[in-house]
């Protein structure tokens, strides 16, 4: 997607050879308009799928789970990092934040995601998947399938993706990332 | 809102007589149409107004806040909880949480709310109005000015709404809950 390499490539703070900050359009100051651009390729990219809901994980997927939701015309469920008090039956995983190097565990009340669900897993980052792994994990322990993966920004340095694609999963990435350098962002063509 | 206290009606659970869990539609799994229709009547409710940021709190503000975004075609800022190692100059605030009975900080990186900026704060619920509250500080310690509050849900017996409608605040709540009863909620006409 050229508009939002564009984006990258003019905004992004690049912080190390792995990590790039885009929280002035993406994931603290969010640009609605661009994110509906990025819901509407989501849509364009999954054509052939007919999806019954969106799962996706809080904070930074929220924004464009919920616009890429209201264009396909679905519901969308993310999943919670912290277990609040009145969540009593739950579908839960761990995922591991290479970022913080910690383990936490993701919550999904029981019965927002269902047998017979096809779901479309979005994401704003994607670099070793252990946050996606941990959404399809949630999924499939209720019987729901993963039919596609919808990720804005994949470090294709970094193996998540390719974990994704040998386990046979469809992963949409509107960016893909294969090098980081001091002054510029290298996409794969 | 009449559609908004309708599905309050028929989907929100009884937690308690201060307490309601609407996780099937607005905070965990979300309605995206519904929180399109909540959308436009923020545009309604606030068309004297020309703002030129929207701010709100993570995570259950993030959804109506980008789609209030897009419809008003302006960028959405969401204040975090927890201060990301890469951010360096910030605002913040303290808030209060009465569900969860601990206080915590609220972030904004610098820059992203500036001085001259006319803010529309959403968010899901407003109780106590301490998250509000913090919200107000942060756009005012960089001399925004906090135009308009639009609130979903106001529970109308606390004390929140009163607090921030004597300091002047032009707040509009699409739907206020004045008594939890056990099978039933009353809200004001």
């Amino acid at each position: 997607m050229e508009l939002l390499k564009q984006r990258l490539q003019d905004e992004a703070i690049i912080i190390s050879d792995s990590i790039i900050k885009v929280d002035s359009f993406l994931n603290h100051k969010i640009d609605p308009l661009l994110m509906e651009k990025i819901a509407l390729e989501f849509c364009t990219r999954f054509a052939d799928k007919s999806f019954t809901k969106i799962l996706t994980i809080e904070a930074s997927g929220i924004a464009p789970a919920v616009i890429t939701g209201l264009k396909m015309g679905i519901p969308v469920v993310f999943a919670k990092k912290a277990k609040p008090s009145t969540m009593t039956e739950f579908l839960t995983a761990r995922v591991h934040s290479f970022t913080k190097d910690k383990d936490y565990n993701i919550y999904v009340s029981e019965g927002f995601i269902v047998k017979g669900d096809r779901i479309l897993i979005i994401d704003d980052f994607l670099a070793h998947g252990s946050a996606t792994r941990g959404l399809i994990s949630i999924a499939e322990q209720c019987g729901a399938k993963v039919e596609g993966i919808g990720i804005i920004i994949e470090k294709g340095f970094q193996n998540g993706g390719s974990i994704l694609r040998g386990l046979g999963y469809r992963v949409e990435s509107l960016a893909i990332i294969d090098k980081i350098l001091q002054n510029e962002i290298r996409f794969r063509e």
